[in-house]
């Protein structure tokens, strides 16, 4: 049995999303992050980062998206949420979930979280002007050169498509317009309709 | 036979010195920042990022740090760079490895990047005087809880070491006094004496 921490509409729902495609048997805690809970004692016993998500497993806990949506995907192969039996191909779901990682969730970042990385207010504006071009320029290299069709992988659907669904909900918030990234809206609506990330929606 | 684009002193050496610990066949191709080389036409053909590490292979190129680690662990599985046969403990090498990509190198990369996230001369002067807080605590938090020691994994020397390695070069540029990092200190002298890394220091 899993226990996932997660806060809605964060990052935490590649993660969400992945566990109930792959038929994991798992529980949920929401965290609320207005009353700071992620920076609980009790919370940072658990991951002492003090962000989500946080996946506990009877071994131990697992955090960082992209480990634990590998960790997912190898922990129910019948679900076949990567390529596990090519190394090279498996690297490429690993390279696109990295790069969402530490460049499109940090761009993002950049437009409320900028205290992580400064101090001025006048910062923050600065860091908050740049996001919509910061996101667009990220997505519109996700548009031409990442985003195969009609999943991220191509023809097999995997975790990359749960996490760039996490990440493309964000765009919108970002002032990036979705009609200029035709594949990426379309993907949207194609992750929509799947079951598993109904649930996980009305879960949240 | 691999092919390594890499610029010295930037996040490359760790694929680099997974590389040479794996006795995989490679070359390397060293790119000059200064001459933005990254963002030649060339290069972009090969990595629209512009970014470094690239790992060209037979299959096609491969981009992101923790991907190529991940991938260079699995395709030279008799030198034990990783615990493959084991999901959680993987996991585990991954979460290590995506922390360090998406917040103790983005951290760095405030001090000189700040372009990136933003436009005004302020900001940037701003964002530098934060960068030996943000990499003091992100560091702090890998000594107290994420070094098991001797190696980053325990017992067992992973491509962890590599990337932590290559990290922690940057604390003194980034005035993070290594006095206060016993553990992390004593990693640093542990991997200089590893032949793999003293050939690869040799190269680039
Ligand atoms: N690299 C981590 C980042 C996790 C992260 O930054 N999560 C955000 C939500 S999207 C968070 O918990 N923020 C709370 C805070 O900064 O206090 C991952 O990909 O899992
Ligand atoms: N997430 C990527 C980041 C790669 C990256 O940012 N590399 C830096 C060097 S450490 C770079 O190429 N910078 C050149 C530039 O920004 O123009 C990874 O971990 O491989």
């Amino acid at each position: 049995m899993f226990k996932l921490y997660y806060v809605p509409g964060t990052c935490a729902l590649a993660s969400h999303i992945a566990l109930a495609e792959a038929g994991a048997p798992y529980t949920t805690v929401k965290l609320d992050f207005k009353a700071n809970q992620q920076n609980s004692p009790e919370y940072l016993a658990i991951n002492p980062k003090g962000r989500v998500p946080s996946l506990v497993t009877d071994r131990g806990v697992l955090t960082e998206t992209p480990a634990m949506l590998a960790f997912i995907a190898q922990s129910f192969p019948q679900a076949k949420l990567a390529p596990l039996d090519d190394a090279f191909e498996f690297a490429k779901v690993q390279a696109f979930n990295s790069y969402l990682c530490s460049t499109v969730h940090v761009a993002h970042a950049h437009k409320g979280r900028g205290y992580r990385w400064a101090t001025e207010e006048s910062t923050f504006a600065d860091m908050k002007r740049m996001v919509p071009k910061t996101m667009g320029a990220n997505f519109a290299l996700i548009e031409r050169d990442m985003l195969k069709g009609p999943w991220v992988m191509g023809q097999q659907y995997t975790v990359c498509d749960a996490y760039l669904f996490t990440l493309s909900g964000w765009l919108e918030g970002d002032s990036v317009d979705l009609a200029t990234l035709p594949k990426v809206a379309d993907h949207r609506k194609r992750m929509s309709e799947r079951p598993a990330v109904q649930k996980v929606m009305a879960e949240q």
